[in-house]
């Protein structure tokens, strides 16, 4: 007789600016946040804050196929309003909610390195690319029962802070945590899920295995705007992630126990 | 015959914005830092850049003796350069120098928490003052071999941040780590510490006792500008504060062994 150890489940969930920018529906998303069973952790992106500012301090941006071009003046823009304003004020309310939040970037306890990206053609400034989760620090800290509120800020080692991809980060720590953990990774949006009929919000798609994918882009249900969450969602199954939500924010609980959202599994 | 067990030291330094605006002497600063025997922990204040950021967005800065009164828009860009650009560049500065650092504010982890400062006369605005520090966290990430730098933003507890005295989350800090360490917090300032002649920088006071403090004040040695500094280090060594010294952030390992800057010390 075999004996099979089951590990403990652990959350990722990732919110972008869309849940940020709506005062209301972060409160509420933070308050289901906060109610969630076992250890999780909060990876959030931006929002309009940082274009705002950037605009008010007369800092020209440049978006090069969704993603950010950083050159100094924006580093310091995204550093203070990611790792700074969205992050500590997230922290402050889950610690209102009784969650007992910390918030880093990755900088903080080496949690994130990474390297500068290099691309043959574009120069996306100081945009880094994953290199190590420091698994052991997030499973410490998990442990002695806090929740992780994370900022997609990293570092590459030598001293220079590097603006990394939110839905990126999210992905790496739950394939870093996946050898101690089952992890489960969510990612919100505004839509309810992956929709059969795009026109009608009932026709979400419950469960899409790792091998429908490609008959599913074939057949035009996953068309352009939701192919690059898609593959990073398989990307992350490859990785080692037991399992990807991807729904609304305002539903965490029901996207938690596969009641909403789109399941991303194996097989 | 009895056994005296001798607490680890532990250091305490707080840097304000004379350091912090100056790239070559954070480096330096940052690089001594890094070198300390020890657990320690760095508690930075703001500097110019907040300044100059509410100028760039038009909002008026309103000083009350010294203090920055704190609006709601003037919380948003302190909590931004604090907890947000200076916290992290510090971070990942050390983290280059081979130092495991980690930043936090007060509101991580319910490191701080504070009340909004009431007066009867004026309005400080989001001003915190602090009553309790999670010494708890703080000893378990020391003990963990990191050096935390923390940002002078509380929290309420009720989702509210709140600005507070660097000097003083400094000092309560050290205050509350003094039950398990023997706590020493320097105080790094322009100065190369308290001067018996101000016109001459040789003529630094070595070792000020507590019961020397009101002497040295009566006889105008302790003037004007560094009496609240005298203040706040007396409070410390009554909150059971090992010593405290003042002195130039350029000479950290000679402040730590007592050969630059005032020790201030019981009796």
């Amino acid at each position: 007789m075999s004996m099979v150890l089951k590990k403990q489940y652990l959350t990722i969930v990732k919110i972008g600016g869309h849940i940020i920018d709506n005062e209301q529906e972060l409160t509420h998303f933070l308050r289901s946040f906060a109610k969630l069973e076992g250890p999780a952790i909060l990876v959030h992106g931006g929002g309009k804050l940082a274009t705002q500012l950037a605009e008010q301090m007369s800092i020209p941006q440049q978006m090069i196929e969704g993603r950010r071009v950083t050159d100094e003046a924006t580093l310091r823009i995204v550093t203070m309003v990611y790792a700074g304003y969205i992050n500590k004020r997230i922290v402050a309310s889950l610690q209102a909610a009784g969650c007992n939040a910390l918030g880093l970037c990755g900088a903080d306890g080496n949690l994130i390195q990474a390297h500068k990206r290099e691309h043959p053609a574009m120069d996306y400034g100081y945009a880094g690319d994953v290199d190590t989760v420091n698994d052991l620090l997030i499973g410490g800290l998990l442990e002695q029962g806090m929740r992780l509120v994370i900022a997609p800020i990293t570092h590459d080692g030598k001293g220079q802070l590097l603006n990394t991809n939110a839905d990126t980060v999210a992905r790496e720590i739950a394939q870093a945590m996946s050898s101690t953990y089952e992890t489960r990774l969510i990612y919100c949006f505004e839509k309810e899920g992956v929709l059969r009929d795009i026109s009608d919000v009932a026709s979400v798609i419950s469960v899409i295995g790792k091998s429908d994918v490609r008959r599913l882009i074939e057949e035009n249900v996953i068309t352009a705007g939701m192919i690059p969450k898609i593959s990073n969602a398989v990307a992350a199954l490859d990785g080692g992630v037991t399992e990807i939500i991807i729904g609304k924010s305002d539903r965490l609980h029901q996207l938690v126990c596969g009641l909403s959202g789109t399941k991303i599994i194996h097989g």
